[in-house]
């Protein structure tokens, strides 16, 4: 009787102990751990060496939160109207029109291009330096307003259960996100443990020259390359140089993602995650002016790409708050 | 006596064990050696933990011969002379007369900038599989004029032992060259030990498109980015988003990938590889076309570069031939 006592203390512990503990049993958990076993098996016909099993992962959406706006847009936003008062223009111009006056359908019209010219007008001529600590700073201060919370907390569980699990696999994580390189960079690694190496992203031109007689990377006014739709196999060509075998991401801007992946020879999985939970997080597909799904959900059965359910699929949605 | 004869047959051995064994003594193993001591000693006030040991290699003339031309222009030149009959204008055209005429000063003259023009030209229109293809035949199977060796057997035999001393003691080795980025990835991994996404260099632009219905890069008539000079701390930080800690050139195109190396903070090491060996291999600096080494041998010293002679401090130039 004792004996029992003290293995049922224990179960909890054995639950625990599954790596992927945040995914609800269902038939999203078991493609994804059918696909890793598969691929990872030495003997099978679908193995792939440890050097080929590169997984990227879209950022907004899928590794965190976006609603009720990007996060980068947040950040942007402050400093836009810090800047308004020596650029009248923006008060006509867009994508600042709709920036400033919240003006969420536009700004959606805009997309991640629209975001990349807010960004790049609004810290060009700081340095990469500059620009990383400013971001840096920024993210540890700033809370989302719904769930008061910083940003950084508003990660997903299951999804960084799903990174560590394939890193135990020998996978490489990699994040490909239409959103400004520089401003994820500084956080990527203490929070997904990706690091700066392995994200892609849009990027703001830079400049290197001498200032003060120092070697500098100075941001310039022009947008170097938007990691967006068909840019983000270009993106993952340009900085990888290695097709896929697993994407996942949360919106249309990640179908040719999804489809340069998908279409490779061998094993490969697709993911798309379906934000269909209002209560815990957000419920937004066809008609969301961030992070809109629609193509890619009417095609992801013909492509073979797995919709997971926040709601059905996910035990828990956001990591539990640190206890003080 | 018999004791002393035994040890004496295992002191080769012994030898062999070193892993620079192909530099001579001298200072810039000295250098390479206590460096990567410091900073890898736990201990140490200069200690750099694993995540940010970053070293950058340019390859032309750094890794692999350059001479008597870019082995990328050899490359190119075939395929240039193929295409000709189509195209009039080339004969009269820079820098593509230069290129069918052999007119090395008017090459050397359109520099890095003028070889992508050419690889653009003669490639444009195939897929990045395409050309990985294309570029893994011709030099499996091309040979170097005056050593009547594949290019790939005529990289620097010191140059690979401390790429894998390097890696040894947890740095993570890049390449970071003027030449095309999709030139190299098909064979950096083989003969460097470097994967293509620690591969970064000049870019043709690329367009993702369904071509008969199959997902595809295409390679654009067009030049994305020209990783040299003042490009080549620009690409370290797009691909890696770390400053490197090393960094090994050979010609004053490193200039600024060595000052943006040495000029971070903490202990740093610039290497500059002077071509000093005509009867190995080649003697040139301040007046050559290819990899000409002038403000940057001047600068050495002021910098803190150190720059290593190919006569003296390189025991072996190219590894043994293979054995049949
Ligand atoms: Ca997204
Ligand atoms: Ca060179």
């Amino acid at each position: 009787m004792r004996i029992l006592t003290f293995l049922l203390l224990w179960l909890p512990l054995a639950v625990a102990a599954d790596p992927l503990a945040s995914w609800n049993d269902g038939e999203a958990k078991q493609a994804i751990i059918e696909f890793v076993a598969t691929v990872t098996e030495p003997d099978s016909p679908d193995f792939v060496p440890k050097a080929e099993r590169v997984a990227v992962f879209d950022n907004d959406g899928t590794l965190w939160v976006e609603q009720p706006f990007y996060t980068q847009l947040a950040f942007v936003l402050e400093r836009l109207r810090e800047l308004t008062d020596d650029h009248p223009d923006w008060r006509k111009e867009q994508p600042f029109k709709a920036a400033l006056e919240g003006d969420k359908a536009a700004l959606g019209e805009a997309g991640m291009e629209g975001l990349m010219q807010l960004l790049m007008a609004t810290h060009a001529g700081l340095s990469s330096s500059e620009f990383a600590d400013i971001a840096a700073d920024w993210i540890a201060t700033a809370r989302h307003s719904r769930f008061e919370r910083p940003y950084t907390e508003l990660v997903y569980q299951p999804m960084l259960e799903l990174l560590a699990y394939l890193r135990e696999h020998g996978f490489k994580t990699y994040i490909v996100s239409g959103g400004g390189i520089a401003f994820m960079r500084p956080w990527t690694e203490r929070v997904y443990g990706i690091p700066p190496e392995q994200v892609v992203g849009s990027q703001i031109a830079l400049d290197y020259k001498l200032v003060d007689g120092e070697p500098t990377l100075v941001r310039k006014p022009e947008i170097a390359f938007i990691d967006d739709k068909a840019g983000k196999p270009v993106g993952i060509q340009r900085h990888i140089g290695r097709r896929p075998i697993l994407a996942f991401g949360n919106s249309d801007g990640d179908y040719q993602m999804l489809e340069w992946t998908s279409a490779g020879p061998g094993r490969r999985l697709g993911l798309i995650l379906h934000h269909d939970d209002a209560e815990r997080e957000y419920a937004y597909d066809r008609d969301s002016h961030a992070g809109r799904l629609d193509k890619a959900l009417d095609d992801a059965e013909t492509q073979g790409w797995t919709v997971v359910s926040m709601e059905r699929d996910w035990a828990n949605v956001f990591p539990a708050a640190p206890q003080d």
